[in-house]
């Protein structure tokens, strides 16, 4: 009840704090049988590393996951497979000035107000550190979805302002980015130099696409496989939106435009983002999240301490200038997440 | 698992077919001691019903609600309320000719896929009909929410791409087409004539207002509040596209721009959308739903029968023109629920 | 979370009250295509209605069910199935002198302490009416199981200090009793007379055995087979202990007595009751529930009224003088749930 | 639904191996400002640690207790909680003898049915080693419990045949053996010395009382509070019976003997055990579970290897002589979880 659970028969429990021990995810309910080391999860994993470019975060996170069970013999038992990531370096105090502040655009006030007590090092459980969880969860869902094969893609479609063109998904694989427009890869980099000149931040779009996906999967009315989608994403801090398909641009559509006539072949058109009435239609499930800037700016803002009185708070230390595109393995994971649950709930179903 | 319950202490569970017998939803976990009565949900009910102008649907479903469980003496016992609706025209004949072909934009291909069986009779357990019952559930949560002192408001957005420009809350309650904004309605009604004469329909964009959240609701990672309010809302049939706040704005912005400073008296802005961290600052919470147009249109359009033979396919019979404003009070319903749902939950918290 | 549906991927959600309108339950999670009509669940309910002999009930339930939802055409889809039982005679008023006085060894004192309000008659959510609907449940659990072979029967196992000493399955099935022991029976009937002439009540053991169940059901750790049969069966109101296989008898033996041989056409003796760490071994699962005599008796009992204030209570009208054969039924559903389960949750492992 | 998670709102994970890496626990939903030490938990592991005497098992684990995550000065945050318990010995080969074969009374045969593969190395996951995380889960939750005022007390109540005839909760909680009678104690010590000579094991019945609960705990119908207990009970793999109150001695009594009568001072007896129609009542929960006999024997035994051959098997190593009294803590953890999460459950109920 505590919504740290993602899943129902993939189900993902993650825990620990930016500045803890150490953080990791329990997945319960992997199939047996599935071959799983934590070199394919480190892969993903450094996929979220931090870069190593002048406007990159100063903290290196070196982070190696270790499995501490679930699997005999290079295979996944069937039992939970525990993950764990030592978080290196450690050091609250850092973050000592930020005991009783409250930093604008990040959960400092939320989790005060919510629980009355808070683990204010570097977000605690609030930090996109809790995301690495995530990825490694991930690596373990896109098993699965590839020995049915199933794919999926994330990549930055927007950022700074910038929005893609084309989409060519060796471009994004490769891009330091992470987008599948060369040329638009080359403006965004140029705002993100420009930003951080200014000691600001910039916000994006993720794409997400699921490729090979069957007919037939996600639950009626609730648990719709778009509403568990959106839930997926949604729950990554830094996003404030999720479309499906033509998204916030079916809104402007007449139905004539919007619906996707059928032939033989299948759909025409993918305005669904491959899901009708919650169900995917065996077409491209297609994904956009927004996701808004950074919190932590340079700059001077007003805010207040834990007893109400205005501070003025200019956060130090080196911060990233983008989530991006460290955020794309988060979508990619949470996508995977959700179309491996429902793959599985599915062969309880018929 | 087959996802029609939403909640985790106020839980909602629906049943039932457009054309079956009737339909209706069972209301787990609500406190007891509130009073409730039929009339409560009536008047809900009777704000979902369809219009009486030409452009209406031609079938009058005289919805009315019967509460079967869980009251004793005007007054819920905190156990299970069961409501039901019956279908008082429900003659299947109308769709035979429905029974082998798919239609677009309808979840009738991919039920097909799903289950292998389905209930063709007007699209069945996902027709718009069965958000009658979350309407009748969501007048229960707004009792939850009333007794602590919030309100939820839901209004028409967007129509045929005509936005609001001004929000007069009265005039979004008292307005046929539930738009806040009485210039925009009127752009907005000329632009459903049209399209009502061309037999096409339009979508739109709903937005959800909740006024007077305490501060400290949500739960933090997965159960974030705006990631259940994303499920929630996308959980409607119709909708392809959530926001929260700045939402998709929110990509284009810089961190000093989209973080909300705060004072003594709290936030002094609100791109947040009233959640950081996935938890409630104390502010409004803003949400935008985009909605695609229905799929039933007159215009003859190109799909499949169930042995996959290409057809063209006009559905006849009278249609509504668009969800709005239908579609206003079942979006306020799913919000009520989620915000309803996590009030409850903040109090095993803490 | 209010405890009032059971079962993840077959989930039965029940509701209603003993002098309510109605009662009733929700499926979800019923596989489609399965063939099932209210003639179906009535002969079940029919197995539980009260006896006609002159210890029998005075209230006359005609407990007529009705499907609401979930089926087309003769066959489940797959969506959720509502059923709906009436309550003909609701007289409230038959319960007035209830309304401040707590019954001892009812629900009357914990319900006044848990919610602070209750539905005083007849015991409201309390009562063993409830049951009808889990019998209801029960019927499409059993088609489910039947469908693969499995077959529940539930039987008189002890009453009134009299064990069965012999094991017919026909007797049981065709017996007022349901006793598999024909001359056990008559003395179980004279025990019955003579505590009906006393104004007294007496409890009884009943047993349940599960036949044909493949190996390999139930999940490790919580959620053992036996685990959730026990939860299910001591989820009865009037059940008081559960023992599986050899149960209480085990802690008295040696491993060398107590452990089954296996032999290669399976296990040589079943002293684990068809269950081997929470898993099915494929093996008959075999059950006991101690069930307590019922509490309505004629007898004057010490008891408080709402206001603490000591009361002299006889409960009036005409009572069953046991649960037996009535519970029967209801103790066989509930095991064909926790299977039917199972063996859905079992697909979505392999 | 893999069933590693106990709870609803105090929420339990555990995972691991007998001979892997490690086995640990994520606590979820434990309410923040708490004070929690790897201390208080390891007082109860060492509780559980293996004895010391001829008859104890040779296998010496270390259970040293870490804390990852959760905690901050001291205190719970309300994020989880992860226990770690590194397997300091995990030899494999010492178990390559049981590759391929089924030990009788184990769950070897049922895992390698239900999955297609095992970790064969000590039982895997359905060793008694998975026991230490619910034993670590069930310090925090009497932690919660003892701010209440409510005292979890496990004891033996028979062993080998010998059931106690006296209860001093300080024998129980000081002798070597956890049992309330000293004098049956002695007898108790004989019979295991007598088991161990022959190479035998030998069962019995655990007791747990629960005191200071208030009334008004759990919920109806299916989670009912004796339920729920009977569910965590059985989920302990040596445990084949689970009764409340006079559990099967009341399937032998008359109503007028089992009803408990009330005063203004509260109930006059206590054959309910403590909980009336699944609520609690404000008295003792009295609770006893009947163990089996540990099945890892020296005799030759009857089994089959996984091809279905007939083999004869005498396990080999040095083995406990019973489950008393390591599974005491285990019996007052897994009640202490289920009160725990009720009474925060009765939280979001009023």
């Amino acid at each position: 009840m505590s919504g740290n659970t993602f899943g129902i028969v993939f189900r993902v429990t993650t825990w620990g704090e930016s500045h803890g021990k150490a953080l990791g995810a329990v997945i319960d309910g992997c199939p047996p049988g599935l071959e799983l080391s934590e070199g394919d999860i480190q892969r993903d994993l450094d996929r979220r590393a931090p870069g190593r470019g002048p406007r990159s975060s100063a903290r290196r996170e070196i982070d190696r996951v270790e499995i501490l069970s679930g699997i005999f013999e290079g295979r996944t038992t069937g039992t939970p497979i525990s993950l764990v990531i030592l978080n290196r370096d450690h050091d609250p105090s850092a973050y000592d000035e930020l005991r009783d502040v409250f930093r604008p655009g990040h959960g400092d006030f939320t989790y005060h107000r919510k629980y009355g007590i808070r683990d204010h090092r570097g977000g605690g459980r609030a930090s996109g550190r809790e995301t690495a969880a995530r990825v490694a969860a991930g690596t373990v869902a896109k098993k699965i979805l590839a020995a049915e094969g199933i794919k999926v893609l994330a990549y930055t479609a927007e950022l700074g302002g910038v929005a893609i063109a084309k989409f060519d998904p060796e471009a994004a694989e490769k891009g330091a980015l992470r987008c599948p427009d060369p040329e638009a890869a080359r403006i965004m980099e140029a705002k993100l130099d420009e930003a951080f000149r200014r000691g600001d931040t910039l916000g994006g779009v993720a794409g997400v696409i699921v490729r090979g996906c069957p007919a037939g999967l996600g639950e009626p009315v609730f648990d719709k496989m778009d509403a568990d989608i959106a839930k997926a994403l949604m729950s990554i801090g830094t996003v404030k939106g999720v479309e499906i398909g033509a998204g916030f641009r079916a809104a402007g559509m007449a139905g004539s435009e919007c619906n996707d006539p059928m032939g033989p072949d299948g759909f025409l058109s993918n305005n669904a983002g491959g899901i009708l009435a919650g169900i995917t239609t065996g077409g491209d499930i297609t994904i956009r999240a927004a996701c808004k800037p950074i919190p932590s700016i340079a700059a001077a803002q007003d805010t207040i301490d834990t007893r109400g009185n205005p501070v003025k708070l200019s956060v130090r230390g080196r911060h990233d200038v983008s989530v991006f595109p460290r955020i794309i393995p988060v979508c990619e994971a949470m996508a995977a997440i959700v179309v491996a649950d429902h793959l599985l709930r599915q062969k309880a179903v018929v």
